[in-house]
């Protein structure tokens, strides 16, 4: 179970001439081994590849397959410890954390094979044909859903397990029956490379077609580029900035045939605390946001970066015990130092802008590669006025705006563009208000939370992760929970077939078998 | 019920300086009354009104809704023969044709309505709380699904009632909760007007907001462009040609917020006459493909333009019955003089190709208006040297293509761009051929059709209209059949929320009546 270096390219190993290497996040030592670079040559292999296993991998079956993501999950925590303590060094995250991530990771293959023992997600729909109709005869329809082709996957630096190789996107796309090609993110090679194994393994012991997996590393954005213009790529799955899912949204659209691009990128996720909540309850709020902010050193999608709530002395306590709690916070690494020093010039604009004030910092670095916590503070006003107060800062970091009023509170709100989250806290007093804020809330994001905070995606069926442009590309999908399966389908109908020529799932002996629709009813399937 | 060329801005009427005119498509004519032209002013306007529609119109619930759909069937059908006659001035179409044309469009927003009457279309996914799961409690998550906003809509000239005003991509987003501005055909503006009278009657007669629908007429592509880009737009309908398709495509990603746009646009919609089937039953299927063909002077979306076979003698047979059947055909009148000429330059260029040959022509036409109908015939070495071959040509016109082996069938289907319908004719003796073929055409259209003909498309839960790009800008989606609904919708997740708090299908008392998943589960709701 050593490194090798090597790239993973449909079950085969591949060296090149060009290599790159990881740096131990805490340190910023260079690791060893070195990673071989994928070129152009490689990305076209890749792809023919994949586009050959495609149909073949179809064809195995949904039971199969099912069977492929729980062998994935077994081999992925058979790695043991060496992948926590490989993904710690690349990460600096915490092998607590870690250990929890594979744990997340291993329940959500195993959550797309039951989804796949299911049989809904063909979600069947049978118009049986009324031969005696008039003024025609109605045909005999069956819908069900058939995959894309092939996916190229982008590992995401901040969930090295549960949102990289075999992340949601692989999980979602495997089970939907596309082959994947990921585009490893360079900032932990070696943990992409452990994942690999284990899927190049589960892919052998279950007979899967040698195209069904790669892992294309490289340091460059050409990589990813030739990926998402590749005509056998038909679906792109993302999770980074802004930045990088604009470009990739750009390149998909210039392709002759344009692809879908599900990119999950920027988010503020709004708290809201109530007045009477707030009042209530002021420093065990204050001390959960903090929590909220400052955990994995901030690097959520879900961050809080962003609190409302009305001018009161209970926001004065609120503010006073956040600035508290901040000071016992420890800094940690953070990802890499392109992000760490994203994070710093963030925060320094903030500190500069003569509008924002600072609430209080955390504990300051031992190292220059950590992330030191910051609260900041600005009325609604400055924040109506100044758009970049809204920009999103990759760490923890969060800006509290002081609201004048329920008017200003709404206003402000308006003004936001789609967010993955916001989160509401409130107390019975404030059921009207709430009343009142939610059909705004809903326009704007893709999941609302009660008296809770943003961090901590459960993997389920209820789950969105996704939410309006431009928190992701497209608003009308998640990338966590089983939903996220569809993002890589699409519908095809079968007219007038004879039983023994339709796909398997649509035979009379088998539609039946699954939740469907006969004829508009809903029927869970026998 | 007479015509008064205004445009329907949010239930108000308005008259603007600029006019255009409807054209008898029979003979060329203008027609009263003149109808106003939309400016940049009136789309902001009804932008506008649609935007602030869009929560009351939502907060109306899912009942009204459907009565909303069903009162606009009423009152279509309420405008009798007037309608009719009207229609057909404008579009050349027979009565008998758009009398049909009128049912279904009635019909149509009818199964929408009975969806919105069975809950499932909110597809509501239930995980309940874990408050003693380890190592965290898990939340309770409740997801439905809400509309995207206000929907641009774009009438087609082919279908004038049950792909324009009133048609599907109106029923589906009305359902779904949108509203809704239709960009006029400037080819049918008086139907669309008396169209238009039916649905603001119908808002009224159930207290929709007013802006829930406008109707906004103009020659120009500006008009349409506009619209588009307005911010309060949401989503986009279309059926039309490609490289109007293509320019909203354009339109839609150069937006600050970029949007789904669903373009249904060209279709080539081949046909495969197997071996054996066309040993057994030439003449009856060539007379049948005429029919095909010719049916509304060829002006379908899935008019089969494009017929393959294998060289024999029984090929020869179907050619020579082909060719009589096409000499019965009495050309009509096409939709628009432009469309006419379009057709007429179509046909000239595949007269002129080396390489193509002429199989027979219809009837010579009595007026300058109509579509004559051509079948041409090429070798698939030919197909597959030039793609100009391929192109759609709008009209009563059809390529049959002779393929030397089953390699050369394969190819040629091999290199077809994404398509609304494929059409096998086959008997016993040809299935495994038809197995073999059935995987490549599932990857490449939105419909297989057994032994019968793509022309007619039956409006059901399990009809897709729809296919890979370039048939469609989307191949996830269908405009025809309930799975419309879901273009325009989008999931969103509550966490934690009390009952009280929570929108109505998603409490407790209420989801349980729908169908639904709990924890996973299907259930088909009490």
């Amino acid at each position: 179970m050593g490194l090798s270096g090597e790239l993973f390219v449909g079950g085969g190993r591949v060296r090149t001439a060009e290599t790159f290497r990881a740096v131990e996040a805490s340190s910023g030592e260079y690791l060893e081994p070195p990673f071989d670079v994928a070129g152009a040559a490689i990305v076209d292999q890749a792809c023919e590849l994949a586009w050959s296993a495609f149909q073949p991998f179809r064809e195995l079956g949904a039971e199969r397959r099912a069977r492929f993501l729980e062998l994935i999950a077994e081999q992925i925590m058979g790695l043991g410890d060496a992948l926590l303590h490989r993904a710690a060094a690349e990460s600096g995250l915490p092998l607590a954390r870690l250990t929890g991530e594979r744990a997340r990771t291993a329940n959500q293959l195993r959550l797309f094979a039951g989804e796949l023992g299911r049989g809904g997600w063909w979600r069947i729909r049978v118009d049986p044909a009324q031969p005696e109709r008039l003024p025609q005869p109605r045909p005999d329809l069956r819908q069900y859903q058939v995959p894309l082709g092939p996916v190229a996957v982008f590992g995401a630096s901040n969930f090295p397990l549960a949102f990289s190789v075999a992340g949601g996107d692989t999980a979602s796309a495997l089970a939907a029956g596309c082959p994947v090609i990921v585009k490893g993110h360079p900032a932990h090679p070696g943990t992409s490379e452990l994942i690999a194994q284990a899927i190049v393994a589960a892919a052998e012991m279950s007979g899967m077609p040698a195209g069904v997996f790669s892992l294309l590393n490289g340091p460059s954005n050409e990589l990813g580029a030739a990926l998402v213009r590749h005509p056998y790529i038909r679906a792109v799955g993302f999770t980074g900035s802004r930045a990088g899912g604009l470009a990739l949204m750009q390149i998909a659209r210039e392709r002759a045939e344009p692809i879908p691009v599900y990119a999950e990128m920027s988010s503020i996720n709004p708290v809201v605390l109530l007045p009477a909540a707030l009042a209530a309850d002021a420093p065990r709020l204050a001390k959960e946001f903090v929590e909220s902010v400052t955990l994995g050193t901030g690097q959520f999608c879900t961050n809080p970066g962003f609190l409302l709530a009305l001018e009161s002395p209970a926001l004065d306590r609120f503010i006073a015990a956040a600035a508290d709690a901040l000071k016992a916070v420890t800094p940690t690494a953070m990802l890499t130092g392109a992000i760490q020093k994203a994070y710093v010039s963030r925060v320094e604009r903030l500190l500069q802008h003569p509008r924002v004030s600072v609430i209080g910092r955390g504990n300051e670095s031992a190292s220059a590669r950590c992330g030191r916590a910051a609260l900041f503070c600005a009325d609604a006003a400055t924040f109506l006025q100044h758009a970049e107060i809204s920009e999103e800062v990759f760490g923890p970091s969060s800006v509290v705006i002081r609201c004048a009023n329920e008017a200003q509170l709404f206003e402000v709100l308006q003004q936001l563009e789609g967010q993955l989250t916001a989160s509401l806290h409130f107390v019975e007093q404030d059921e009207n208000l709430v009343r009142a804020l939610l059909p705004l809330l809903e326009r704007t994001v893709g999941r609302v939370i009660a008296n809770g905070w943003p961090t901590g995606v459960e993997v389920a069926h209820a789950m969105v992760h996704g939410g309006p442009f431009p928190a992701t590309s497209d608003g009308r999908s998640t990338s966590v929970g089983t939903l996220a399966i569809e993002r890589f389908l699409r519908p095809v109908c079968y007219q007038n077939f004879p039983d023994s020529l339709l796909p398997q799932p649509l035979r009379t002996g088998a539609f039946i078998l699954h939740p469907h629709r006969y004829d508009g009813e809903y029927r869970t399937g026998a």
